[in-house]
C-alpha cells in the first residue's frame, strides 16, 4: 500500500516533534543534559527503542549501551547491511539537535521509505550511540569505536566525577563489559554508515544553503604554549626594559590568526584558553600559558600551519627576550569520508534542486570512528548562527525535512545500485 | 668632639646591619611580613625607637602609630623642622629595603652628622610610617596622610581579612583614633620632607648609576576593559566568520604597548590581568576582561595616551565586529617633587662625583601624601634587576652608603642655607 510522499515541511515537522520529545528526557530538570549511562540515557533508550519498534525494527542494546534497531532486507540483494545513526548523549545544557537529529532522521527515513512502498535490498541497522561527547568519562566516541572493534580497554578503568569507573557504570546499566568484542560489526557485511548531523558552524548559513556534504573530519592538534618573560612593577619598569610575556603572546596570537586566515583546506587556528601570571593589574606579566588548537580538512595544511606558527612564535619570543615552550596534547589525523557515499549524498542534494557544497567537519563525530571499519559519510544540516552545545542550538524545521528527504533519496539510490547486476 | 667622616662603604655596611636586624622582626617566621598594627609592627617600633633613643632622639608614637623621633636644633635658626623618613610596614614576603631604608638612613645620617661635629639650625623629626603598603587594610598612605592633616575618616571603618575594623585595630595597638587630628604637623614650621628609597625598578641599574633624583610621583589611571565578540566552536567556525574577543584584545595589547613606547615623560602602559571566557581550548573566546594601567611623570602624557588607547581600541573592536567597554577604577594625578629640594639632592649627588639623573617614580610613596602639605623630595638608590616586593629585593651596600652620604650632604646643604641671612 503506497502513500504519497510527505513533503520536506512535513518530514521536518515530524523530526522536530521527535526531537522535542527526546529533549524532555534529561538528567537536569529545566535543561537538556544526558550523560552516558545516566538515568536519562536509560529513559532515552526506552523512548527511542519504542520509536524503532513501532516502525518494525528489532531494537536491542549492545555491550556498551548502543541502542541498535535492525530490520532485514525486504528485497533480494547481496545480504549486506546499511548502517545509519548518530548519538543520543548530550553535553551539559545542550540543544535538541546535536546527535539526536541523526537518530530521529534515520527512523523517519525508514518510515517514509515504507510509506512510499519502496523495498530495500539490504538490511538496515540504526545505531543510537551513547558516548559521543565524552562528558561523563574521558572516552569520546567509545560506543562507535566498539562498533568498529577498536574499543580501548583502558577506557574501562577511567572514572567519572564521582569516582565511578566506566566498567562499573556499564554493569550498573545492565551491560556486560566482557562482551564488548561482540559489539563489533563485521565490516565484510556492511555497505556503509550514513550520519545526518547539524553543522554546528556558520558556513552553510553564510552560503545560504540548507545542506552540505562532508568531505572529511578535520584532523586536529591541540597544544599548550608557555611564554616566560620577567614579571615587574607596572609603574617602575620602563617600556624598553620590559620582557612582558603577555605582550609576546598578543603578538603570537595575531600571527596564529593570520596563519589561520591564510591557510588552505578550511584551516582554523584558535587560542581559547589563556592564563596570565601573576595576574595583577599593577604587575607586568612574567608568564603566560595558552592553548593552541589547529584543525584542517587536510593533514598537510594543518602540519604546515603548525610549523609556521611554531617558527614565528619562536622568532617573536627571541626578539622580545622571552622563552616559549610547546607541549603537544592531542594529534589526530584527518579522516576522509567515503567518496562514493559522498557522491550519493551529493546526487540526492542536487535532486532536491539545491546547490551541492562540500565542506570538512571541524568537529569530531561518530563517523570519525566508524570510518575506521566502514565506508562512512555525513550530511550536514544548516545551523542557525553556527550555535551548538548551547540551548540556543537551532535549525529551521524545513532544513531538517530537507535533510531527511536527502537521506531517503540517498538510501534509495544505494538500494538501486545494490540491486544492479 | 669631631671624628673623621666614615666612607660610603662603612655607612652602607652600617645601614645593611640595621636593615638585617629589622628584617628579623616579622609576623611570619621564615619570611619578612610586617602588616600595619600587627605584633611585628609593634616589635619593629620598639627596635627602631631604641635606635632613635640611643642617638638622642625623643621617640614617641602618634595617634596612627607612626613612630616619630625628634631632636631639637643645635644651632641658631628659624625654629623650623626638617622631616625625614619612610615606612616600616612591608608587603607579604617582602625584601629588607622597601621603606625601611629611608628610616635607617635618616637615623644613620643624623648619627654621622653628629660624629662630624656639624650643628643643625633646625629640628629634625624622623617619621617611621606604619601604613604605606595598604596590605592589611585598603588604606595605603594613611599614616603619612595623617601627618599632613588629610586622613580620611572612612578608613576607620574598613576591615581587615579577619573582619577587624581599622579603628578597633588602632585602639588595640594603644592608639587613640579620636586624636588623629593631633597627628597633623603644622606646615608653617616645616622646612620639607626628604625620603630615601630604593628605586624598585631597573632604570638606575640600566644607566649604571647608584642614585637618582625623583622628579615626580607618576600619576596613574587604572581601568577595566571588556571586549565582547561571539563564542564559537574552534573546529566549526571558519576564520573569516569569527568575532574572536581574544584576538581583538591581542591587537589592542600591541597597540597599548606601542603607545606606551612612543609616549613621553616615562609613560608606561600595562595589561597585567586578563580573563578569557569561556576559556576552553576548543572554543573561540567570546569575552575577554582585562586591566589597563597607565602612568607617566606628567599628567598630560598619561591622559593623551589614554585617549589614544581608547580611540585605537574602539577602532580595532569596530573593525572586528566586537564591542569594547571601559571602566575607570583609579585616577590619581601626578605629584611633583619640590624643585628646591630636588636641586639640593642633585647637588649632593654631584658632589659625590656621580652623574645626576632625574627620573619620575612609577610607584607610590609616602612622599606622595607628604607633598600635599610640605615641600617633599625623594632620592632613589639603585635596585638590583629592578626587583622589589620580593625576598630577592637587593641593593649593593655601597649604593646604600652613597645614599646615606647624599642624604647627609643634602641636610648639611639645607643647614647652610637655613643659617644664611
Amino acid at each position: 500500500m503506497t502513500e504519497p510522499a510527505r513533503p520536506p515541511e512535513e518530514l521536518g515537522a515530524l523530526a522536530q516533534r521527535l526531537l522535542d520529545d527526546l529533549a524532555l528526557v534529561t538528567d537536569e530538570p529545566g535543561r537538556v543534559t544526558r550523560a552516558y549511562l545516566s538515568p536519562a540515557h536509560g529513559r532515552s533508550i526506552e523512548l527511542v527503542g519504542g520509536w524503532m519498534r513501532e516502525r518494525g525494527l528489532d531494537a536491542r542494546l549492545d555491550a556498551v549501551a548502543t541502542l541498535r534497531g535492525r530490520r532485514a532486507a525486504d528485497a533480494p540483494g547481496r545480504g549486506r547491511t546499511l548502517l545509519l545513526g548518530s548519538h543520543i548523549d548530550t553535553v551539559v545544557d545542550a540543544g535538541k539537535l546535536d546527535g539526536c537529529l541523526g537518530v530521529a532522521a534515520a527512523i523517519l527515513a525508514l518510515e517514509e521509505i515504507d510509506r512510499r512502498g519502496e523495498r530495500l535490498p539490504f538490511a538496515v541497522e540504526i545505531l543510537a550511540f551513547g558516548d559521543e561527547e565524552g562528558v561523563r568519562f574521558p572516552s569520546p566516541l567509545s560506543s562507535s569505536s566498539a562498533a568498529t572493534g577498536t574499543y580501548r580497554r583502558d577506557w574501562l578503568v577511567v572514572k567519572d566525577r564521582d569516582g565511578v569507573p566506566l566498567e562499573r557504570a556499564l554493569r550498573a546499566f545492565g551491560c556486560d563489559p566482557a562482551k564488548i568484542d561482540e559489539a563489533a560489526i563485521d565490516p565484510a557485511g556492511v555497505l556503509g554508515f550514513l550520519e545526518l548531523h547539524i553543522e554546528q558552524g556558520p558556513r552553510l548559513e553564510h552560503w545560504g544553503l540548507p545542506l552540505g556534504v562532508v568531505t572529511s573530519i578535520a584532523g586536529q592538534t591541540r597544544m599548550g604554549m608557555t611564554v616566560v618573560g620577567m614579571a615587574g612593577h607596572a609603574g617602575t619598569v620602563p617600556m624598553e626594559l620590559r620582557r612582558d610575556a603577555f605582550a609576546g603572546l598578543a603578538e603570537i596570537a595575531l600571527t596564529v590568526e593570520r596563519i589561520g586566515r591564510q591557510g588552505a583546506n578550511d584551516l582554523v587556528a584558535t587560542i581559547g584558553r589563556v592564563a596570565v601570571l601573576p595576574g595583577a593589574g599593577n604587575t607586568v606579566p612574567g608568564r603566560v600559558e595558552a592553548s593552541l588548537d589547529v584543525r584542517a580538512g587536510v593533514d598537510a595544511s594543518r602540519l604546515v600551519a603548525l610549523d609556521r606558527i611554531r617558527h614565528e612564535a619562536e622568532r617573536i619570543a627571541a626578539r622580545r627576550g622571552l622563552t616559549i615552550a610547546f607541549e603537544r596534547h592531542v594529534d589526530v589525523p584527518t579522516v576522509a569520508m567515503d567518496g562514493n557515499l559522498q557522491n550519493a549524498f551529493a546526487a540526492a542534494v542536487a535532486s532536491l534542486g539545491l546547490d551541492v557544497r562540500r565542506l570538512p567537519s571541524g568537529a569530531g563525530h561518530d563517523a570519525m570512528a566508524m570510518a575506521r571499519a566502514f565506508p562512512s559519510a555525513m550530511l550536514f544540516v544548516r545551523s542557525k548562527a553556527g550555535i551548538s552545545h548551547n540551548p540556543l542550538e537551532w535549525s529551521d524545521p524545513l532544513d531538517l525535512g530537507l535533510g531527511v528527504e536527502a537521506m531517503i533519496r540517498t538510501i534509495l539510490d544505494l538500494a538501486a545500485r545494490e540491486r544492479a547486476p
